[in-house]
């Protein structure tokens, strides 16, 4: 048969990796998911696909030119872009149905039809909690997020990491007791002080309309440093007496409070003012954190509180709070700082069976055999001569080979290998048994 | 704020399940996922999009019409409408990259735009995987293949389903003897015989041109029955010299033999002549997998052996064996049939820690203690009545209840309730844990 070969490719901006890669990544993301699950996090499972009326239902600014869109028929189709608005349509979709205070957790893929470049997805996954109340949600419900976000990166391996947390009724409180009117621009200058320098951010500031004396004000408040305990005393010392400010306070001072009951060592929680979630929906605490040893990285989990997830959908107040873990970007950019290098695991398979000569059937019986006792078993079948069959386990990286030759089928035996020390040892079924699980 | 509200719904077609039936799907494609890995097959996770170039290299049939397929900015792009052809694009395109034979799985969502109908879906998981050999794959591997698919429906609790094989080679062979023209027209009759039933089955294949005498043998033939043994004794004895025919006698004995080896009860496995897979591509060994309880569900698991891969990417030659499971389907036919009513463990959270009064921090303290060791806890931290809280445990059926009052906080204990059987006890915090745990 002869056919156009049509060279083999993937579209540019997509992740696609090597099996051995592949591990890692889904270590990550069970990882993920079992700490979620811990929490008491329910699954849920969105389709890729929605009517673009829903996912556009918000509309306006980037998300629209990003979005992957296309006709079946006659329906106008989208392919989503986060997991939030899904959640929001499925709360509001199901809400006779589902029990409040309503936690789910979502990992999966969404899609943005981003300006390529290196590090940035057009498909990545998100991994997602969020905890929606009926009405009303307590304040410690945004404390308990920490301890998750904590939770996840201790158990991902990570000791030396941040979360930072403010709150936007805070900012937004002293921002109206400066009478600025463009509060959202200069939350945005703010957002990215890290990114464009404090002088960037001065003239942006001042190009929004601030005089010198406000934007000096602006940057001592969100320079306010110290202990948390120090931050919080400072901001009840500030004579403000706009509302929303107080209610900020109490409110940070609530979750730091509750944060540490949660078990989250102060090394890893930190009040930082500068961080405000750019995105307009949030409405109190905003969760930031950054693993310190790579700086570079950004943060890389984020969320906040927010009023009212599903007005677009329904006429029920559905207040919540929520995080997001980019995942796919999270293991690219550990990936290239070297992060996985040191993990030896890059096997799942435990064993690799060699039958040499005539005895496969012998061969068969011991990889049954290690299977029912759940060692992950695999049996070589290929003609082949035995450097090659040890060649397939060292590529692979499985850590043990157990040979067999018609020796070994005689007595009963098996000679297994150790692949990285080498060591060599003909025993029984369960002396195999014993040395691979020790 | 006032917003338009847009209706929340879903595009027909499409499964989303509540959280309850969530955990079910979850733990059906976990359980498949972790047999998959038992048997040293590696992940990988292909994207969603691809060039369309790629998707319908080979072209043609029902696929081209059912595809999703969109332009974005100047670029032809389809969604995967199975994981055989990524996973030929990959193969290829990673060929030096791959230890060979490759094993690997793919669990992920494809995207068909059938007609709308009851428990067709238009998004759907396929579980999949396929041994890739380089040049040549050893028939020990077609024989492996059912070892694997009993191992999957025993470890979702089946017993009672039929493996069923044939052999492509064979059933061309004795076509080729009868000199029949149309092989491709009479694979297709067959396949569907158990649909359409014998008597127009009949018509069709003498509509193909074939002569009564001749429908009458191939009847015959396909209906050859027995023990495995016995039929394969039958096919031996009939008088066929066609080399086709001999080479996919010999297969299918040897794929007999060792499927016993490999451990599959004589039971479960059955030679099964009316077994055709209508797809063009296989070769060799064919499957069909029946839940014999389940008769209406049709074959829950497929699939067979091919000479290339991916002969549209790459002149390499890639023989393979593989099978999938179409996840989406099998969930809501078992569900349908009432299969998960059975099922009482519809709850991943083990314990809901409720704090009465002012004890949230005493609360939180045991929810900690039980998370180090592992029991999935959650902490109710709503303002509510205790009814309303209990209530929510009992919605979202999760087993045991911890109640934490004023004495209990006093005394370092907590009172634990069972909510299936209505005990309740009050235990310090290791006796809550064990009970949790017996």
């Amino acid at each position: 048969m002869k056919n156009e070969i049509v060279k083999p490719s993937i579209l540019p901006g997509f992740m696609e990796l090597l099996p051995a890669d592949q591990i890692q990544f889904n270590k990550l993301a069970d990882t993920i998911r079992k700490t979620y699950e811990s929490y008491g996090f329910m699954p849920i499972d969105t389709p890729v696909i929605e009517k673009s009326e829903i996912l556009l239902a918000k509309g306006g600014g980037e998300t629209e030119k990003q979005i992957y869109r296309f006709s079946k028929g006659s329906t106008d189709l989208s392919l989503r872009f986060d997991l939030t608005v899904p959640l929001a349509r499925y709360v509001a979709q199901n809400y006779s149905s589902l029990t409040f205070p309503f936690r789910r957790y979502q990992i999966g893929k969404v899609y943005r039809g981003e300006r390529n470049q290196k590090g940035r997805f057009r498909e990545f996954y998100q991994c997602d909690i969020d905890i929606v109340g009926n009405n009303n949600l307590n304040i410690l419900n945004d404390a308990e997020i920490p301890s998750i976000i904590y939770s996840v990166f201790n158990n991902l391996g990570f000791q030396d990491f941040t979360i930072k947390i403010n709150n936007r009724k805070l900012l937004n409180g002293f921002f109206e007791a400066l009478e600025i009117q463009d509060v959202a621009g200069v939350l945005r200058v703010i957002d990215k002080i890290d990114k464009i320098g404090v002088l960037n951010a001065t003239q942006e500031l001042l190009s929004c309309g601030l005089s010198n004396e406000i934007t000096k004000k602006i940057f001592e408040f969100i320079n306010i440093s110290g202990s948390n305990q120090e931050i919080l005393l400072l901001l009840k010392n500030l004579d403000i007496s706009n509302t929303n400010f107080k209610v900020g306070v109490d409110e940070i001072s609530t979750v730091t409070k509750y944060v540490k009951e949660f078990g989250v060592p102060d090394d890893n929680f930190k009040i930082d003012l500068k961080i405000t979630r750019g995105l307009d929906y949030y409405t109190g605490t905003v969760y930031e954190t950054f693993l310190n040893e790579y700086p570079s990285i950004g943060s890389v989990c984020s969320g906040g509180r927010y009023d009212n997830l599903a007005e677009y959908y329904t006429k029920q107040k559905l207040p919540g709070v929520g995080i997001s873990i980019g995942l796919t970007r999270l293991f690219y950019q550990l990936d290239e700082a070297g992060f996985f290098k040191n993990y030896n695991d890059k096997s799942i398979t435990k064993v690799l069976v060699i039958p040499l000569g005539n005895n496969i059937d012998y061969g068969i019986s011991i990889a049954n055999f290690l299977r029912d006792k759940k060692v992950i078993t695999e049996i070589y079948l290929e003609d082949a001569k035995l450097v090659k069959k040890l060649g397939y386990a060292d590529k692979l990286a499985i850590p043990f080979v157990i040979l067999i030759g018609d020796k070994e089928a005689e007595d009963k035996t098996v000679t297994i290998k150790n692949m990285v020390s080498g060591e060599q040892t003909t025993v029984d079924f369960n002396g195999a048994y014993e040395i691979v699980v020790t």
